[in-house]
């Protein structure tokens, strides 16, 4: 099959998601489908040639003769999920079923340049799956995120704020020489987003709202992540506060909320109050300490970006916020004044069932969300078509 | 069939979609579906049978059989849309295929009430049916965009700020006993962006602002509105605009954006300066006449709803915005300050290829999306289920 329609390859993937939820029979994918045993035994002959599929024989029945058993392949088939940030690289080797095989995290410094952090992580993905006993042909999808803006379809870096010497490059390119794998490239709110959906089976429309060092939103609807129409989609951290016209941001404007609610914009309020602040990181560690202006601080954050977070449900209507990054582990201070603002604002229609927590994954979301796009790439009409090649 | 698996409505929505895009034959629908010819037949039939999709045989070929054609019904099909305002209805009932039969516009008053606002509403159809030659058993769905917040599920109205009387109402129990088609029924402003989007084929992500007597939006990507958890997304109008914390907004709370930059909001104003502005209507004649005072207002009011504006942008990343309502009539002064406001706030990365302009529809946006619904409705999975059921 080398010229397979777009038909042919959404019945092969809507046939390898079924297996993947558990219809595990040849019979009951007939069922299923209502293609006929012939039709499912052709195409589930081709997704076991191809390596994505294999069949067992484990339950003895009555009359002796065990009935085959379909499950995604596990012996050779892994995906590979990474999470990269500003000082970090956290990567796992999973399973097309999502047991993790192998996972670490190492520091990198990303203003290093995209061919001098990506070989790095090369060499750390080796390492994985040496631990994890696979070779590279067995690598079946790779997925990255990184703390910049990603055109998702081609996986160019375009104007990262952070990330210096990123701009402009495709970052697939400089693994089509080292793996045989589609490479996937988002943001790492949009993993983070997506990873926490996959957590929560009843949400359909969720919000991720990363507050970290900036402010950056992932946005899941239906399974699927908006990136909108150039994959800038959930670049909330420049919308404008009111009352805040005299506070300058990196951006060049005034009054963006990542200028006055950020993890960075907190420590700098207490620096100018003589507080030792300089990173995120000292906020929580002054908050966690009890330093009383240091509480009042991000409370008073959290108000300005509740302001924001109301707009958005007003908009999006989302029946889920997740609160991420390394300020919303301060969640008690974070969290009411955040809902207090929602339920101020937005109208009782779109406030009465939303719910806003905080991550259920911590610092795992965007690992755990790479990990479900590379599988779900995987199991795409497109993701087949590559794997058909 | 009376029990029609999932699968195979998907697959009878499909066939019915080909044919509706153009594919007309019988095989040409087993080449594009993969299907069998004794298994399309089988579909085709059942589509015929239901009343959906009529055969016919108009080309003569050499061998002189006629090949037949199949085409969406038209002798004995049609779809009633729906545009329901505060002062008129306008109603057309039109062809699977997109053509208007009949249609018109006629005076209401929204807070009579559902009953005595519904018992009219059918009397118009009636005659327009009338006109159109079509009797009640002919209608295949109908599709009503109402000015307030909707539950699309039910099609119950939920706490309608206008629309007196209507609270909690379910407005397809009215019709259960009057015609057997489906009822669907969603905001207006919903509908207008399903209308204009119907209109631009390049598009894949638009958000449709309507500044009328109030502010609000509706959202469409991939051809399917975006209603949100609850059915509220795109309630835009309290999101508070900053520098405003001092005007009073009918809602209870203050600084929105519909009580700063809303038809009402500005003729308010004019009014306060001694101007004779009761409705959003007289601002558009204001300005028409070249009042430098209206048209003042009417560019700061732009400025205003350009910073929430700049905000849906960052968030959502659209391609098209399409400005309508009464005052998107003053696209002049409009445009200018929305598009400033949007370049000045939100990144490049989704700023590059926005395109901001008012409506290709007007008035007729409405009404152009109710059709459109009611064909994607009846097209569809659900609707197609509901015709065997």
């Amino acid at each position: 099959m080398t010229a397979a329609s777009d038909r042919q390859l959404t019945a092969l993937s809507e046939l390898a998601g079924l297996v993947a939820g558990g219809v595990t029979r040849r019979s009951q994918l007939a069922t299923a489908t209502g293609l006929s045993r012939a039709a499912v035994a052709q195409r589930v002959d081709l997704l076991i040639a191809k390596g994505l599929l294999v069949e067992t024989g484990t339950v003895a029945t009555e009359r002796g003769r065990p009935p085959l058993t379909l499950q995604l392949a596990s012996a050779t088939a892994v995906v590979c999920a990474v999470d990269l940030g500003a000082t970090h690289s956290a990567v796992a080797v999973a399973g097309l079923g999502g047991t993790v095989l192998a996972e670490a995290t190492e520091d990198l410094d990303i203003n290093d340049g995209p061919e001098a952090v990506l070989t790095g992580l090369h060499k750390q993905l080796g390492r994985l799956l040496d631990t994890a006993g696979h070779p590279a042909e067995h690598v079946r999808a790779i997925s990255i995120g990184l703390p910049g803006p990603v055109e998702a379809s081609t996986g160019t870096v375009i104007r990262p704020p952070i990330m210096r010497g990123w701009d402009g490059y495709r970052v697939p390119s400089f693994f089509a020489d080292r793996y045989r794998a589609p490479v996937l490239v988002d943001n790492d709110v949009n993993m983070m987003a997506l990873g926490e959906y996959g957590h929560r089976p009843a949400t359909a429309h969720l919000l991720y709202v990363k507050v970290g060092t900036g402010i950056g939103c992932g946005i899941v609807s239906g399974g699927l992540v908006h990136r909108g129409a150039t994959g800038a989609a959930g670049d909330i951290g420049h919308i404008r506060v009111p009352g805040h016209d005299e506070v300058l941001c990196h951006c060049g404007n005034t009054g963006c909320v990542e200028a006055v609610a950020s993890g960075a914009a907190i420590a700098a309020t207490l620096r100018e109050a003589g507080l030792p602040a300089e990173h995120a990181a000292d906020v929580v560690r002054l908050v966690a300490a009890g330093d009383p202006l240091a509480r009042r601080q991000v409370r008073l954050a959290a108000q300005r970006l509740g302001d924001v977070v109301a707009s958005l449900v007003s908009f999006y209507n989302p029946d889920t916020i997740v609160l991420g990054g390394s300020i919303a582990s301060l969640h008690d201070d974070l969290l009411a004044d955040i809902r207090a603002a929602v339920y101020r604002r937005a109208l009782p229609l779109a406030t009465r069932t939303v719910a806003i927590e905080t991550t259920l994954l911590g610092r795992r979301a965007g690992i755990e969300g790479a990990r479900r796009l590379a599988v779900q790439h995987l199991l795409s009409p497109e993701g087949i078509g590559h794997m058909l090649g």
